[in-house]
């Protein structure tokens, strides 16, 4: 994917290219004027293809803000993202901003989110959703709204994006594993090509690599519990079954517990330890006390805010990744190493490096 | 709290009220126009007296919608709201309508919310959030703002509903636990005034007396999972714990089974049985496999987007009460009666008058 050039683009170049009058270009960038859409998708191709902004002009034009920011998600079944949209809701509206929300087709279909985030004039958008991120956020940048990817990124490092940083997380459960003496490895992936998914996997799997480990097992869950369970039933049917599973998030790794005890017998962690990702509300539940990577919800969404606002605010939309420090939470899903875990404001921790 | 007449209120008795010019009325029901603070203050005021509601005549100037509908939730943490939350926005997208959210402030302040809402020309407004209900469907109704409360009644009957029948599912939860032959029962009360609690501990508790149970414990655990806790764990330590609790909602029940096993050791159902109600994603899975009275997601929400459109569509606010049919979900957290519970579509339903 070619990196966009944000010069200083004019609704004439994009006229000039399109071969449209420069009214056409205006009113495929005014919410409500009248366009056809032969002539809106020119313009926009036009204007994709340069790498025009009309915010600017639809600033001076338009003083007031709509005050309402555009949310894609999906995955509403895993806690996380509910978490997420009522932390976002409860920042933006301190702000007087408030959410208009999109559920994100697992499908992918990029341009029908996008003519609907186009009817309505929202100042930002988060995209939280996993496969519509790359397309539709460079569309919105082209058509000069401020996004914000949350929980994944892209990259061509085009949009801003919050993350908490997925592959030194990762790479702390295997060594947190590893330190708990275990053997067999599996890691429960995510939707393959999602970029929170690939960051994991690499993580987990060049830490496990580095200290030898050679046959670690991938299956697909595909942050879908029925697809999960499916997956970790093949797992533990196999001749030589884990006893160590990450899943790429909670969502998963709960399913993953579920199987093992109801459906195999297992003890957790005595048989097998399971690690998720997120530390979800479900995480701490005593039935299933789930050893996590945190991303903390409350400093990721104030960091999407931030980045929005400052992009709102701003003429110029510079594109900035900010990485969300999170830490292995660990409660009794995997069996402790002998060094490594602290105590700290009730919880516990693996900080290995402040131990040694 | 006084029934509002809305008979055909003018803009001009409203101007006489408030002691305002006429304009100053349209401007105030006019998103986006001039208007001091103080006299607004003074229209609104008016406006509710007599009960006027703009939208005919707003709708006569503005025939463009916004297609925004405004939704009113709170308590993310209990998975049925955002289930809901998906299922809405996803039916309403169907229509080209979209989804602003509002978080429900617990502390129920009434003002801030409605001014929010007022600041969007939204073209209605679903309400599922508990403490605010009453007031504010008033004052969205008197701006002229279609409302359905989602999962909540008011006693006036102002507002359209969607509900499940609350008394007649609790009263089979009590006759379910009769004939399970429990002896001791308590209620986990959810927000004491809310309308779905006050429903289900009638019926619950009506139903028992009935049947001559006279001592039946009522502790509050107002929805939320540390007051549960807490409330539960008076209920274990008393001299004679129950063996039988319907808690009020599926994300109170799951915390009661929690302290239940780990901090008191019981057995479930053997030692006690929990009921819950809305049939929640985490109730099917196996390590709660929770019995509870459902609530149709997808049915309830069907609904709610009916209410919204025939109201949106019409000029006429005709108040309807929907009651959307559910069933006691049988699982594997309560003792099974020797009676009644029939097997359909892969699901465990308690129903004896269809046995009998």
């Amino acid at each position: 994917m070619k990196r966009k050039t944000f010069g200083p683009v004019t609704s004439q170049h994009v006229a000039q290219l399109a071969g449209v009058s420069q009214s056409a270009v205006s009113r495929t960038f005014t919410p409500g004027a009248s366009i056809s859409p032969a002539t809106r998708e020119k313009v926009l191709k036009a204007a994709r293809e340069i790498g025009y902004r009309p915010n600017a002009i639809a600033r001076s034009l338009n003083t007031a803000r709509s005050r309402i920011v555009g949310v894609v998600m999906s995955y509403f079944d895993n806690q996380f993202y509910p978490q997420v949209l009522e932390a976002l809701a409860q920042q933006l509206d301190e702000l007087n901003y408030h959410l208009l929300l999109f559920v994100g087709d697992r499908d992918g279909n990029v341009d029908r989110i996008f003519d609907q985030i186009m009817q309505y004039r929202v100042d930002g958008i988060v995209l939280a959703s996993v496969s519509l991120s790359l397309e539709l956020s460079e569309e919105c940048l082209a058509a000069g709204i401020p996004v914000v990817l949350f929980n994944r990124s892209e990259e061509t490092g085009i949009a801003s994006s919050v993350n908490t940083d997925n592959v030194a997380a990762s790479r702390q459960i295997a060594e947190f594993l590893l330190a708990g003496e275990h053997k067999r490895f599996a890691y429960m992936a995510g939707v393959a090509d999602s970029s929170v998914n690939l960051a994991r996997q690499q993580g987990f799997v060049s830490a496990l690599e580095a200290k030898g480990v050679q046959d670690i097992r991938v299956v697909q869950g595909d942050y879908d519990a029925q697809k999960t369970a499916r997956a970790a039933q093949e797992l533990f049917s196999s001749s030589a079954p884990p006893d160590a599973i990450f899943a790429a998030n909670d969502h998963m790794a709960l399913t993953v517990m579920d199987v093992a005890r109801y459906e195999f017998g297992l003890r957790i962690p005595e048989d097998v330890s399971v690690i998720g990702y997120d530390d979800t509300g479900a995480s701490g539940w005593p039935s299933y006390a789930l050893t996590s990577a945190s991303q903390p919800v409350t400093a990721m969404v104030t960091a999407t805010v931030a980045l929005l606002m400052k992009q709102i605010e701003s003429e110029n939309i510079e594109p900035e990744q900010v990485v969300v420090t999170g830490a292995l939470i660990v409660r009794h899903s995997a069996r402790r190493p002998h060094f490594g875990v602290v105590e700290k404001e009730g919880l516990s921790l693996f900080q290995p490096q402040e131990v040694e």
